[in-house]
């Protein structure tokens, strides 16, 4: 029924996560309404992110260079690493601007019940990396799950008696959240993690 | 902080309707760990699109052709005409597939609160085609609102005396909602428009 190139269009959105038939037509319809120099730009923007965009080799964080300017700068601390599950964490902490570390990027997180294993998202290479670069404090920041529970635990076990310090980004409630509105791991976890008031 | 081509990226999914700078990040980083087949056939259908579609010169859909499929299609019933305000409509209606006969698109709603006269949206074109084609029966399906209203009343009153049908599409409660949830403008045109149970 729609003219091949604008169901061609249609079926690229339809790649993207949550985006459905619908929300893909609506965005379809409204990109062939655009300036031909947005839709230009649009295009290329994909072409050359894809081009440009790799792994960096140290942290494997995406950049469009070999080593990405985070483990390129000289001027970070680079006795604390701060440990990710994904590249996207690492611009997340990045907005928020108080952490000046390095950061290491998993290739996931370890869970046996789906066949993932510490050899499959890299846990190796971390560790090499921690030794070779000789870290005092590991933050892990992966999410509050019980994966992420496994791999915290996983790679706290493997640096045992290495005297590095490993730390865990704290779980609880949320700033400015009604209590009413959190689930009870939650609630227990942030009653078990309770601090002092100085 | 991102990478030149990641935030181009990032910029251009920031151009779609209802997107913002969380989702375009998320789109981003999904796109560039697809398979680069995957990114050319988006990329590409972009072009394509902004390259070929363009508007039915009788009717003002789109279509890659200078007349549409619709248009040129001779089996349809070519005595009544279904105007509609946009494009996307005549996709909508032609998957339900009860309508058989035309369709031509307005140029958006006529609207004089925002400036917008009936010259601005192509009724001339569309009062020369009826006259032109000799349709029996104009169904107005536009959404109801003040605007949809103005526009179907507009038109009515320009074919008066020609001995053309004019009709309007159904106003009322959607199958399955319920009543509780139905605006008081909706209810109360329910209640006008009620039909007789034969």
């Amino acid at each position: 029924m729609y003219p091949q190139s604008l169901k061609d269009l249609i079926e690229s959105f339809k790649l993207l996560p949550g985006i459905g038939e619908k929300t893909a037509e609506r965005l379809a319809f409204f990109l062939v309404n655009e300036d031909e120099e947005k839709t230009d730009f649009f295009a290329s923007s994909i072409v050359n992110a894809k081009k440009n965009i790799r792994t960096c080799s140290i942290c494997n964080s995406l950049t469009d260079k070999e080593v990405c300017d985070i483990c390129s700068d000289k001027l970070r601390d680079n006795q604390t690493l701060c440990v990710v599950e994904d590249p996207k964490s690492i611009f997340l902490f990045e907005k928020v601007g108080s952490f000046h570390g390095k950061y290491h990027v998993l290739d996931g997180l370890i869970s046996p019940l789906d066949g993932v294993d510490p050899d499959d998202i890299g846990i190796e290479k971390l560790i090499k990396r921690i030794k070779d670069e000789k870290f005092e404090e590991i933050i892990i920041a992966v999410k509050p799950s019980i994966e992420g529970e496994t791999t915290a635990l996983y790679i706290k076990k493997i640096l045992e008696g290495m005297n590095i310090k490993v730390t865990r980004i704290a779980s609880g409630i949320p700033i400015g959240t009604d209590i009413e509105y959190i689930d009870s791991m939650t609630l227990e976890r942030a009653l078990m993690d309770r601090k002092e008031i100085n």
